[in-house]
């Protein structure tokens, strides 16, 4: 399906199963190439795990594409955020002229970044895809954070983003901009992994402790308040989300099924992971990890996910920023499974 | 200095403080970029370490160069390795041809691929750069690996390296080849680091427990029998060092001396680098860490350096693949640290 969803139901989607003789040709070649047995350790795994996804014999990460998903959240009335709304629309036009991190690091890494509007209240230029659902959400403090339909639609947004700007990639990076989505994310992975809220909220841009604790107790409130039904995952969306994690978790099922691995970055993109995964369990087959971040709740997203990082680097920006240099690490792994010699070709005995 | 080694002190090199300013500039300018301060985490810290090292305002890797060095051992003749001499040679004329894994990998990585050959005993390709000391070292269970006056020919050789081939590198990473060097590595770093010889002893390409039970007793021996001044780093490389080995001492020398980053690979280039920092302690100012391996006495050498790794992969291949996929990451902290916008000039109030 190609996002038609005026017709199509959006969580109507169907994920292959991982290709296990592709995996195994894929070790099977490992053992064949010119080193030690295992001595590449985990880069090994990650290409057999690619290739399984892909379903190939050349797993591959070319041509990449970080999705960036922006949009504003109405809880930041609340005072949860070091910085004020009109940070996202900004920060989206300094993704369009290239001067953010997350395109600092995609140059580096021959990697396209789309970014997409999901809801963003400012104006934003042109060139950005416009997929927006309203100018931000409501305050979850007082109500949900939008209407069941709208939900729905940003996921199908979401999907049609894969359609249309990303059909050709062999993997998609996870990004997002929201100023006071973490309060949002905090408050879905405290529901859908059954964690004290307390535990899963950390400082997001840079709050101090008295600003946090607000943000904790909003978060309560928020969820005591509207207590959505925690085994429906679009009612967890509605209630306490937001459009830019409702457009990723479309854009992760259709990837998924696709056969195209994601990338999930930190906290905001980990909690749409979570929510994809509620979707469809399979969509896991298809993630692959990226940095540890510092926000505590990231952690409890991984273990849920059986998802394993890269590298710790004590990164909390998102954009897609920990995706973009984890997509080195998988181009690695990829480079070094299809372009080394095996013991044959090389005129080397195995043994 | 350029390797002059008739007549010039190999030893004797001068190696520039770090640039404390440039440190502060970096800092500084990591606090004006747009995103929250400090949320590029390590990556902040990495490109400014880079910054002070190479006394610049706008620190990179490129070009990037892996020089890998490759020599035999002696010690073979014990039955320490699981693979037999002549492989040395074998994967000697495999970098040349493209096929192995630091091939393919600094190919991913845009990364010229120097090969030395510090003392292959068998026959290499031409286009190998020939600073053979000799066909292998002596055995370290019967004698000292080599004698002092080519312990010294092999340091002056690996600075001669640097003004040769990587003189307009930005970052050098360090790589070896060698059947039988980690059995000397174990050994120099057991004694550099005053370690018992089991505990930084580990499974090299891959020896079962009987194998390594034998190395661990060859190296004990070793040392018994040679008992090398422990506070002379020229004895402990002569004793039980290896060609190569001596040869990536030479390249961390000289390219400290022109602030060049040196990236240190697994456990025989971490051991080259302890030889560095024995002879002049303020090369490990230049040094970078890559992976951290799975042999045993990596950890040890960490330590003693106070070098922290990027990445935990399981590896244990050397050749320069550590190092090869940790300049991809030191990119990318360079590449957000030049390529991102400041607030003042994306327009927006950095409070």
């Amino acid at each position: 399906m190609s996002g038609d969803s005026t017709t199509a139901d959006p969580l109507d989607v169907s994920i292959p199963l991982l290709d296990d003789e592709a995996r195994q040709t894929a070790r099977d070649r490992q053992a064949e190439l010119t080193k030690p047995p295992g001595s590449l350790g985990r880069l090994e795994t990650m290409a057999a795990e690619i290739a399984a996804m892909q379903s190939t014999t050349e797993p591959t990460v070319d041509p990449a594409v970080v999705v960036t998903m922006a949009a504003d959240h109405g809880v930041v009335a609340e005072g949860v955020s070091a910085y004020p709304q009109s940070i996202t629309a900004a920060m989206v036009a300094n993704f369009c002229d290239g001067g953010a991190a997350v395109s600092a690091l995609c140059d580096a890494e021959g990697i396209e970044n789309v970014i997409v509007d999901m809801g963003v209240a400012g104006e934003v230029p042109e060139s950005v895809v416009d997929h927006s659902i309203a100018d931000g959400t409501a305050n979850i403090a007082a109500e949900p954070a939008m209407r069941r339909e709208q939900a729905l639609t940003a996921i199908a947004a979401g999907r049609s983003v894969v359609e249309e700007h990303a059909s050709e990639a062999s993997l998609i990076g996870l990004g997002e901009m929201g100023i006071g989505n973490t309060t949002s994310s905090a408050a879905i992975t405290a529901l859908l992994t059954d964690t004290p809220v307390s535990a899963v909220t950390g400082h997001g841009t840079g709050i101090d402790e008295e600003t946090k604790a607000r943000k904790v107790a909003v978060i309560e409130r928020a969820i005591e308040t509207i207590d959505p039904d925690r085994t429906d995952p679009v009612a967890v969306l509605r209630s306490v989300g937001g459009f830019e994690i409702a457009g990723l978790v479309g854009l992760t099922l259709e990837a998924a099924s696709r056969r195209t691995p994601v990338v999930v970055d930190g906290f905001i993109a980990g909690a749409a992971a979570l929510l994809a995964a509620e979707i469809e369990p399979r969509v896991t087959d298809y993630l692959l990890g990226s940095h540890e971040s510092v926000e505590p709740g990231h952690e409890a997203q991984l273990n849920a996910l059986d998802l394993e990082p890269c590298f710790e680097y004590g990164m909390r920006l998102g954009e897609g920023t920990g995706a973009a240099i984890a997509v080195g690490v998988y181009r690695a792994a990829c480079a070094a499974h299809n372009g080394m010699s095996t013991f044959a070709k090389a005129g080397l005995d195995g043994e």
